[in-house]
C-alpha cells in the first residue's frame, strides 16, 4: 500500500545513542575500519544533535550506496606529509571525508603543540558533512580551529548565469568560559543546497533572495531551485573562492565546474574533493582562562543587547544548535518517515537493530 | 569669496609619486620616525592607486590631525614576543596602523619562511588604511597572506537595533601567475562607513540594503545612514564576531562597544586596536610554479564563464581595483575639491610643495 501524505510527514524520534550504534554496526558490517566508521557516525549524529539536519544522519543511507558503489574507500591508508614545523598534506584515498577530516584534525592538534598553530591540506577525500564538527574538536584542546571545504559548483557566479563556486563553507570555533566554543559554520551561499532539498521534500518555497533557476533568475519555487544565490553579492562569490583556493588549489585537486557533483555524477566516481583545517594555540597569544573569558563577556554583551523586535534576541552563532542539542540530547533526533524507511531498509539488510523512541 | 557648488565638484589630478612624497615630507617634517612615515605614505597612495579611496590619500589629514592631538604615537617602541615557532604578539606602541601592520607582516613573513606559516597579534595600534596592504606584501614572498582588523561599533546586529560590531573586514591575497596576487578584501558589512561618508559628501543616496538609520531601520538617504547591515544578515554578523575574536579579544584589546570611535571619540583619545594576520608557504603545499599555474587558470575560467548581462563580464575579486591601478599609475589620483585644499593646507603649513597634474 502507497503511504498516504499523512503518513509521509511523520516524524520518528530516534536517541543519539541508538542512531549512533546502528550507523557504526551498519558501517562495520561492511568492512569499514573502526575508527573510520566511528568518525562517520559520531559527525553524522551530531550534526542532527545540533539541529543541522540537512548534513546529519539522512546523508548515511547516500554514503552506504557511495561507499558500495566505490566512490568511498572503507579500509583507507592515510598518508600523511609533514612539510615544515607547522604543515602538512594528508592524503585520505578516497574514505569517507568525516575519517579525513577527524585524521587531518588530529595532525593539526598535534603540530600546533609544538609550532604554535598548524596549516593541514588533506586531498582525496569526500564530503565531511557539517565543518563544526572538525572546528569543535580543536576548539576542546584550547586552541581556535578553522574549517573549510570545497564543493561541486552549486553558487550562481556574481554577474553570471550560472554556477562556479560550491556552497563553500566558512567554521571556526572558539572556546569560552561556562559553555560550549563559539562555533560559527555558514556555507557562503545564502542557503545550503541539502536545505534546498529539504524544502523540495516539505513542499515549501525556498526563502527570497535564495535561490535561481537553471537559468539563472531569482526564484522561490524549491522545485525550480537550481543555484544559490552568495552572501552579499561579490562578497559572497569573493569567500567563495578563498575557500576554493584553500580547498582546491592548495590541495592539488580540481577546482570551479571540474568538481565531481555529490548527486549528479555516477555514483561510483571518486569525488577528489580537498578540505583545510587550521588550530591555534589560545596561550601563544593570551593566558587561557582569561581569554576565555573575555570571550563569555562578549558572549552575555551581545545576547543583552537591545532587540529589534523584544521576542527575538540577538544570538551569538551557534545559539540554535545549542539548543537544539540541549533538547535533542534528550526528546531524541526527529527523522523524517521516509528517511526513516531508508534506515530501516539498512536495518534489514545489514541485520542491525534499530528502534524509535 | 565662498567656493561655488560647481568648484567644490572639481576634481584635480595628482601623480602617484607626488602625493606619496608630500605625505612623507609631511610626516618627516612632524618628526615621525622614517621607516613608519614611508608606511603611511606607501600605504594611503596604494589604497588611491586601486581605487579604494574611502581607505586612501583622503585620510592623511585626519591622521595628522590624530598624530597631533596625541592619540597616533610617531615615534613607537615596537615590541615583538615570539611565542612559538609559528607565533608573536606585535605591541605597536600605539603607533599608525600601516606601520604597526608591516612591522607584523614582516614578523609574519620571517616565522612562516622557517616554521612554514605564522600567525601575529598586533595591539595598541591604530586604524591601518586598507586590508589589502599587508595581505599583498605577505602573497610577494610566494605565501598566502591574510589580514585582519576590528573597529569600532557600526554593524547593525543581527536582530538589534544598533551596533556591536564594526565594518570587521577580512582579506587574503595569493600569488598568481602572469599578474598580480587575486585578493579579496572586504568588509563583513555591506559598505564601508567611508564609503557612505563619500556618498553623504556627494549628496548621493546609498544603495537599498545596505544601511539603517540611527533607529536601525533601512534608509538610502545618506544623510541619515548610522549604521551598516551586514552582508548574508546572521552570516554577515557572525563573520564580524569571528575577525573580532582576532582582532579584539586574541590581542587583549577592548572589543564590541568598547572600541574607541575613529571619528565621535574626541581625537586625543587613544583607539587600542587590535589586527591579525597570517602567512603560509605555498611550497609547503605545492609546487610553487604548478600552484601559481592553477590560479592563472582558475582566474581565467572564471573572467570566461557566460554572463548574466553581455556587457558586464563575471570578475574575480581585484579586478576593478587592478584595472584602476593601471589607469591611475599613468593618469593620475583623481582628488576632490575638499580633499586637495585640506592638503593645500598642509602643503603651506610645513612648506612641502604639492603640485597637480
Amino acid at each position: 500500500m502507497e503511504a498516504s501524505v499523512e503518513d509521509k510527514k511523520k516524524i520518528i524520534l530516534v536517541h543519539y545513542t541508538e542512531i549512533e550504534n546502528f550507523i557504526l554496526q551498519v558501517l562495520l558490517k561492511n568492512g569499514v575500519d573502526e575508527s573510520v566508521a566511528k568518525h562517520v557516525a559520531q559527525g553524522l549524529v551530531q550534526a542532527s544533535l545540533r539541529g543541522v539536519d540537512s548534513h546529519g544522519i539522512r546523508l548515511f543511507p547516500h554514503y552506504v550506496r557511495a561507499m558500495k558503489a566505490g566512490r568511498i574507500n572503507s579500509k583507507p591508508n592515510f598518508q600523511f606529509d609533514q612539510t615544515s614545523p607547522s604543515t602538512g598534506i594528508l592524503d585520505a584515498d578516497d574514505t569517507f571525508g568525516h575519517a579525513a577530516g577527524m585524521e587531518a584534525v588530529s595532525k593539526a592538534i598535534e603540530l600546533a603543540k609544538s609550532a604554535g598553530s598548524a596549516n593541514i591540506s588533506v586531498k582525496k577525500s569526500t564530503h565531511f558533512g557539517a565543518a563544526a564538527f572538525y572546528a569543535l574538536e580543536i576548539a576542546k584542546h584550547d586552541m581556535i580551529g578553522m574549517s573549510f571545504t570545497h564543493a561541486d559548483s552549486l553558487m550562481l557566479s556574481s554577474n553570471g548565469n550560472r554556477p562556479y563556486f560550491g556552497t563553500n563553507p566558512i567554521c571556526i570555533a572558539v572556546p569560552c568560559e561556562g559553555e560550549e566554543p563559539f562555533c560559527l559554520d555558514m556555507a557562503t551561499t545564502t542557503i545550503s543546497f541539502n536545505a534546498v532539498l529539504q524544502h523540495r521534500e516539505d513542499k515549501k518555497d525556498v526563502p527570497v533572495g535564495t535561490c535561481a533557476d537553471s537559468e539563472g533568475n531569482p526564484t522561490i519555487d524549491s522545485a525550480k531551485a537550481s543555484f544559490l544565490q552568495p552572501i552579499g553579492q561579490y562578497k559572497g562569490f569573493g569567500l567563495g573562492m578563498m575557500v576554493e583556493i584553500l580547498c582546491g588549489v592548495l590541495s592539488g585537486m580540481p577546482f570551479g565546474r571540474d568538481i565531481v557533483s555529490m548527486y549528479k555524477h555516477p555514483i561510483e566516481q571518486k569525488r577528489n574533493l580537498g578540505h583545510f583545517f587550521s588550530a591555534m594555540r589560545i596561550d601563544c597569544f593570551q593566558d587561557v582562562k582569561y581569554f576565555k573569558k573575555r570571550m563569555r563577556i562578549m558572549m552575555d554583551e551581545i545576547r543583552n543587547e537591545p532587540r529589534k523586535n523584544s521576542d527575538i534576541p540577538v544570538m551569538v552563532p551557534n545559539d540554535p544548535e545549542k539548543k537544539a542539542l540541549a533538547r535533542r540530547s534528550k526528546e531524541g533526533i526527529p527523522v523524517k518517515a521516509a528517511d526513516w524507511e531508508a534506515f530501516l531498509k539498512l536495518s534489514q539488510q545489514y541485520k542491525v537493530e534499530l528502534k524509535g523512541i
